[in-house]
């Protein structure tokens, strides 16, 4: 039986502790002699981040740097990303690449949005869940089937998203059902069909800001009840929130919260970020993601969820410590709430899955974001 | 004679060059064999950066982290500081720990608001002035005689603010002369009454938003030009151009440029950025400041102003490489216009200040910011 003793580590940035690990999962007091000590030496222990909104298929980590070569629209987006993917090479490889940055990082629980459409069909999702096999007991991968390239616009795309879920995808994407795929009511059918079909969840990139983005959180909070997809369905970026007006955005909240979607961030540029206090006080999930890291989209991006915290914590207008410990909050168990993983935190009976950063408070870790870490996975140091 | 050859850069991220320095300065070519070699390995040149707006005065850089005490408004803010700035400890051991930071990042030209009240004083200038003596060779401070309590509001400021001059700032400062000190026609006429009889420039905070902000700008034009004081002028933050219609947003940058008024950011989170490429087609120069540091104000801030360059690239919404890249030349040249540096480039006759980053584009260099750097002030490694 391997044992470990993390000494003298602060949960959270709270009071200093030992934490004891047995068989790869938290005990409250070890049975006999460790094997194994790490002297945390008063650092800060958080559980492993959780990245809720990836796109590992996507990324050029590891390759050299290319210039931006796509308009500004989209569309424009989009099309380019199809025009020019098949250079960046094998998805298992840059996936794998940009996973071990996130496990260098403590970043150890993903869930990554992959790219299906007629042209590649199911390459990327054989390669990013390839690249996760690779990196088992060290890091999870759920892949999300996302149909980038449109579901209706895109004819074929509905299939091969079913068939994802069979080769080892375990939820059904969406984008944009009225901005970008033209037939909201037709798209959204389609994709709750198939996660109804293949009981998995959802998890719908929704950009559309303001009244249109509101109608459709509507539409898709009334599939989840429908269809008994209460605690299944995510709506990512989910900008309509934040750009609507007072009363709209709390009738929209209760909604959310009377069907347990949960939603993701990425921390937009451009947009007012998302109203996390009240989200919380209403009990709806929110998770971080980092979104795309050196790809075709936006050169921006170190794999790093501590970054993503920052520039929340920053857009967010935060200054007193609670606020700004939050996004730690969010970037950790958040995510592990919207990925519904079993055994995670720091108390006895969950899997040993955490991260020590050299920082006094959350808020140090946060705007500093110390880069030497130690990372341990189900118990081991990595 | 001290002489360098810095073999193999990219200045700028462009082509490969060799650099040569004699006595500290730029040279087209060695006129003998060089004393010392610096091997630059295809690393990108870029100048020395600048940081256009600090505080120097007000960082608890080096100090155990302190939990964040002050209320949400301005008056809290600064009512906060002026109850605990005591705590923080001599202003010119602080200062110099930041600027030793600033000197290790790159950043070897600063200006600096320092706050001028008749509780403290000339201390806190003495006190930065002092820090920034023992760094002479390897960093430059500029000290504005800011009036962070107030002119009007806090008597006994604006002849502290004129005695500040004589013991080494180089300009005078403002607040926010309406929405904070609350007659904005008296604190201008006082403020620019000072600059104008010390012969020295000006720098205002200006937070207020829209037309409040709008009509004060057009106020400091005026007297910008009444006074003789074009080119010596600046506006600090000025959230109102950005928060204003699009046609009188025209005709403010009109006015800004026709007194030659330059302007710097310290990238907000929460107001949309300066309009950077209109500003830059209208010959307005736009400087980058970080802003307070680990501060009474906020625990943010690194003391590098990648980061900062960063935050402004991903908050202006900037995929395409020449947008990104504009946000380094604001980090570099932009603020040298700002503050008129003399002899600054990569060029010969320029003083040999600049940083070498192991990025192969500008844009790999904001959105990784390697920390690897070698800094080179005066032609000496440091």
């Amino acid at each position: 039986m391997t044992s470990l003793w993390i000494s003298d580590v602060r949960p959270w940035g709270g009071p200093a502790v030992d934490l004891h690990v047995a068989d790869g999962v938290f005990v409250a007091t070890p049975s006999g002699p460790e094997a194994q000590v790490v002297r945390g030496g008063g650092r800060i222990a958080l559980p492993a981040m959780v990245d809720a909104h990836a796109h590992l298929d996507k990324t050029s980590w590891g390759k050299p740097y290319r210039p931006h070569s796509a308009g500004g629209t989209l569309a424009d987006l989009i099309d380019n990303e199809r025009s020019h993917r098949s250079d960046l090479g094998p998805v298992r490889e840059r996936a794998g690449a940009l996973l071990d940055r996130h496990i260098e990082r403590g970043v150890l629980h993903i869930r990554s949005h992959v790219d299906v459409d007629p042209a590649i069909g199911l390459d990327s999702v054989t390669g990013v869940l390839a690249a996760a096999a690779e990196r088992a007991g060290r890091v999870t991968v759920e892949v999300v089937a996302f149909p980038q390239s449109g579901v209706l616009t895109r004819p074929g795309t509905a299939e091969l998203m079913a068939d994802a879920v069979d080769a080892g995808a375990q939820l059904i994407g969406g984008l944009d059902p009225a901005g970008f795929d033209g037939d909201p009511i037709r798209h959204l059918d389609t994709v709750f069909g198939i996660a109804a079909d293949k009981q998995v969840g959802l998890d719908i990139h929704l950009h559309d800001r303001g009244t249109l983005g509101a109608w459709q959180i509507e539409r898709i909070v009334e599939r989840t009840k429908a269809l008994g997809l209460a605690g299944k369905v995510t709506i990512a970026h989910c900008y309509a929130l934040s750009t609507v007006d007072d009363v709209r955005q709390g009738s929209l909240i209760e909604l959310l919260a009377s069907a347990d979607i949960a939603l993701t961030t990425t921390v937009p540029g451009t947009t007012p970020q998302l109203p996390l206090a009240r989200l919380a006080a209403a009990g709806v999930r929110v998770g971080l993601g980092h979104d795309g890291v050196r790809d075709l989209w936006s050169p921006y991006g170190t794999g790093d969820l501590l970054d993503k915290a920052l520039m929340l914590a920053v857009t967010s207008g935060y200054r007193q410590d609670a606020d700004i410990a939050r996004t730690v909050r969010i970037a950790t168990e958040g995510g592990a709430g919207v990925l519904r993983l079993p055994d995670y935190g720091l108390e006895p009976g969950c899997r040993a899955n955490l991260v020590l950063l050299p920082a006094e408070s959350l808020v140090e870790a946060v705007t500093q974001r110390p880069l030497d870490r130690t990372v341990i996975a189900g118990g081991v140091v990595l």
